[in-house]
């Protein structure tokens, strides 16, 4: 009897591995979130240098009045992975986030998953290190301070990112509400980076080397204007993400050399909306494989156009997956019917009826 | 600190049923395979009859010289969904399965997963739903044999379900391999049909009123060819799904009155890839809803070109979803996060960390 039982036992090749929000969390704390962010770093820039090839799609979008929810799959032909993920603004007033996510990573030559993952945290961090890698080729050398304007969820990964990657020490926050930068400053104390609450835009951008916008409105806004920004800073625009959002006036667009992930999707969904469809742009790829320079002048303004695309989530369910048997943090998931006889699929229901299961069919 | 501890445990908001092959299995059980495929055609028939109100996208498909990993999305303006399908013609040789799949269901007004479940055993149901559903429109009154050509792992589910829906009594089974039929033939024992095990396609549509041709090879084929098909009998096209796999000869379709879910996806994947495109071809959706026609002769042949469609599962994970409450057979996975403070994302990071997860970031 036991042996039927251990028969009828999903068997290895049923089993998916999956990371729970509470599993992603123990590996970040494992890694210690510094080394994970420069870690998917390293990935996303890895991933981005065999940019060609990749089978960039578009993401697929489904539209409500109250958000989206997005499918955004890519493959470099051996590998195959999507993140689902949804933008809901007013989420937080049901107390529900406004942006989740999911993520599977497969072998395209079986078709099996290797990987099924939370990506709400994971996506935080990953947008981080995108933001952080970008910023290690643009921004002026030696910068140390970052104003951060907006500073909800995904501010804080912006600063860890930052810190370990570019070596920023100094934060000068802003938010509309203070109650989110003293959140923020809360949640960096002994961290090692410096943060000083500023009580308006200008004030936060005052000697900053970088510039950080990641506001949250669903809508065209003004966050920074033209007279603002000097010469020489590079602009971490991340906010500006979907049809409709935008952080920037265009006049600062103007003025900067902008960089971008994919102009196909940042030309719809990022800044760049607010330009002709032929203006000039960078992709992120060509700076990092020497095609196209990056920063040529001091008195340069970057411009780093933030969307997310379906790569960097790529790198990083890649990084999660070779991370797990170093942290062991995940649960196997019985989500894969595995037959004795891969024939036999009906077969398999009713020995499990006979088991037991239920009453009979 | 239990308090604590409390707190920190994922809330209700951060769950999402997750329904295992295991719980598959004890579902089907429970509500009886037969009841199950009817409850299945009853919300695809629904769905069908709102067919206007569905988004309909074409499959976004990954290709490798193995196979294909496809996303399946549609949406009905509230709710959204989601397959994961993967097609790889080589995986029975090294013990997977040819064909596995996994779903998601969510809340288009807040973008929250409602559900998350295996879908080979389920889309093995659904598609035997979505045959037995149009023989139901299609198939001669009073049908009761049917020749089954192709005795694998889908041919038991089509089997069941033609009983439950159409009637039928006599199965006659056929398969290059004559392991398969025997195989087919053991699990029906008990079911209620009789099976009789043929030696060629010949003789397994002797008397048939209903041929149902589902072949795996992934190439073109010749399963039956025009001088087998006599007059009345009803066509139950089920193996041809995908560029290049086609099980019927050309002639017959010729002959036939052809019937087909989604025009656009059947031109390109199903029998209907061997005519020109703009032959004649009837929508499933408006037979149901009286629009058009279905049967209208005893000698008439009558095509169901079955390719498998988004809006299927739609309706098989709405079944599942609707289903839950009653079996329990599901459980609760920690898949989103929901920090005390939405905003507060990586707050909730960190005091994972000081409860001890792992070493301090």
């Amino acid at each position: 009897m036991s042996t039927k039982i251990t028969n009828l036992a999903p068997s290895e090749l049923a089993y998916v591995p999956f990371v729970s929000v509470d599993d992603m969390m123990k590996n970040v704390a494992t890694v210690g979130v510094e080394e994970f962010i420069k870690g998917l770093a390293e990935y996303i820039e890895a991933d981005f240098l065999r940019w060609e090839s990749f089978d960039k799609k578009p993401r697929i979008p489904a539209h409500a009045p109250e958000g989206v929810i997005e499918l955004m799959p890519t493959s470099d032909g051996k590998t195959f992975g999507f993140k689902y993920v949804n933008g809901h603004p007013g989420n937080t007033r049901d107390g529900l986030q406004t942006v989740t996510g999911f993520g599977v990573l497969s072998d395209l030559a079986t078709g099996y998953p290797l990987l099924f993952t939370e990506m709400t945290i994971l996506t935080a961090l990953r947008t981080a290190a995108t933001s952080a890698l970008a910023a290690k080729y643009l921004a002026p050398k030696g910068s140390t301070t970052m104003a951060v304007i907006g500073n909800g969820a995904q501010s804080d990964f912006q600063c860890l990112g930052f810190k370990a990657l570019v070596g920023i020490t100094e934060i000068r926050a802003y938010d509309i509400d203070p109650e989110a930068s003293l959140r923020l400053a809360r949640n960096l104390a002994g961290s090692g980076l410096n943060v000083t609450i500023c009580k308006t835009p200008e004030d936060a951008i005052e000697g900053a080397d970088i510039i950080t916008t990641v506001t949250a409105d669903k809508k065209n806004a003004t966050i920074l204007t033209d007279n603002m920004v000097g010469p020489g800073v590079h602009i971490n625009a991340v906010g500006g993400d979907c049809p409709g959002k935008t952080e920037l006036h265009k006049d600062i667009l103007l003025r900067s050399d902008i960089f971008v992930e994919f102009p196909e999707q940042t030309r719809i969904e990022g800044e760049l909306q607010q330009l002709p469809e032929d203006h000039q742009v960078t992709e992120l790829w060509q700076v990092y494989s020497g095609k196209a320079p990056g920063r040529t002048s001091e008195r340069q303004i970057t411009l780093f156009d933030s969307v997310g695309f379906a790569i960097e989530d790529f790198a990083a369910l890649r990084f999660v997956h070779d991370l797990l048997p170093k942290t062991g943090h995940f649960i196997k998931l019985d989500l894969l019917a595995d037959p004795d006889d891969p024939r036999d699929l009906y077969g398999m229901v009713l020995r499990s009826q006979s088991k037991g299961n239920g009453a009979a069919a």
